[in-house]
């Protein structure tokens, strides 16, 4: 497989709740789940603090690496939500309060006869020059500036906004996968399953150890842009396991002899 | 509180499967709990694929930075297991088959009356000068050099591999926290909680938005290093809450009246 378009992203999780073991995130998995479905190649994650220096240097390699950055949390009200000014500082243009976010926000807090506090109007301010992600949950739009896209971080509103996101972006050949359940530990399938994924460049071999009771036994995944290939490597798979069976059948066999 | 003693850590996950979405990954939160009681400030995050220059490059990154790094992933018996070698390569050593690794691991493969494979061999390689950290879960140690700790991916051995690590850990001033539930959102408490922020610089509070229905709700978390201090900041907390009610309850009141 040649010629095959390869799009890259990478994730930049933000937040100290993370850190902390507060809050388990709930958004990588899933932003991993779309973008595998999308044909976008997830390559590298980050998590970072609200701790705009740390923001700022982790944004700026995964934008300068990679074809998208996917951003979560930091967006909200209060004094530890400095997402917007650390993207805004990244990219050296100045945070402003959007006038359009700051009209719809206004509506939607009229409509509900809630106050738009000097607070709420915080999560209006964006870089300057953002494109706002439209936010069906709870309204406060998030942002994309260049290459960014900058999204809640309440899985909630983070997987809405999301659902806006992706059918604007460029996405590449899409990555077609086949598990195969192997009763075997990766002690016993390593050598050979190694010999498959060497003869097999243009797959990607993945095994995945599950340990229940006192064995371990393994998912074998085979990925791959064509679905001919990942068949084909996967008969190869289905191959060795039966081998690997018929080897042990004969063992017992003499055992008991 | 001064003279307080920080210390810091990094954590890096190993694995296709966690950017694929196939895994979704348990080792981050749990180390994330567990450092917080060991008072160990776990400051950021990476996830890369098994692919040994995005492993090198960030491990480099992370252990330049942090006091001390934990890898997951990346060091069973498959092709795609290449840990052991990116971190021999990150530190420029030799990865090689450990003498007492290949003991241990051949005795138990004996006792079990397994065949030690080739491919089971590959989980006695490690960066020339490592330590062990010993697995009593499935006996293939992980290892540290320098201030790299690198354990398993599976969670059950990665939390046993972890339990065995902590205690040989230099630890800080532990972080003690105080969660308080708020019924009003972050637009309503974003600026009076701003301003007991700026009052309290030794403190650091957060504010974790939940979405249930159609409102939002907040978890208060005030951290410190002194009970003293973070019992005073939840007060002031606690009292602007109750303000607030106070002030809806007028509100209310008026309207009716």
């Amino acid at each position: 497989m040649s010629n095959e378009i390869i799009v890259t992203a990478a994730m930049l999780a933000i937040g100290d709740e993370l850190l902390s073991g507060r809050t388990k995130d709930k958004n990588i998995g899933h932003l991993a789940d779309v973008l595998l479905l999308a044909g976008i190649d997830l390559k590298e994650v980050r998590i970072v603090a609200d701790d705009e220096e740390a923001i700022v240097s982790a944004l700026n390699a995964l934008r300068a690496q990679y074809d998208y950055v996917f951003t979560s949390g930091g967006i909200g009200p209060t004094h530890d939500d400095i997402t917007a000014d650390a993207v805004a500082k990244a990219f050296s243009v100045p945070c402003e309060h959007d006038a359009e976010a700051m009209r719809i926000m206004g509506e939607m807090y009229a409509r509900r006869e809630m106050e738009f506090t000097e607070a709420r109007q915080r999560m209006a301010r964006m870089p300057v020059g953002s494109k706002h992600i439209a936010n069906p949950v709870s309204t406060a739009p998030g942002f994309n500036i260049g290459n960014v896209y900058v999204m809640a971080g309440v899985p909630q509103v983070f997987q809405a906004m999301l659902d806006n996101v992706i059918p604007t972006l460029r996405t590449g050949a899409k990555v077609l996968s086949t598990a195969i359940s192997c009763p075997y530990g990766e002690g016993e399938i390593g050598t050979p399953l190694g010999l498959i994924q060497k003869a097999h460049p243009d797959t990607s071999i993945g095994s995945y150890p599950r340990y229940v009771g006192q064995f371990f036994s393994t998912e074998i995944v085979v990925r791959g842009r064509s679905a001919e290939l990942v068949e084909s490597v996967a008969a190869e798979v289905r191959a060795m396991i039966e081998a690997i069976r018929q080897s042990k059948a004969k063992e017992n066999q003499s055992a008991e002899a």
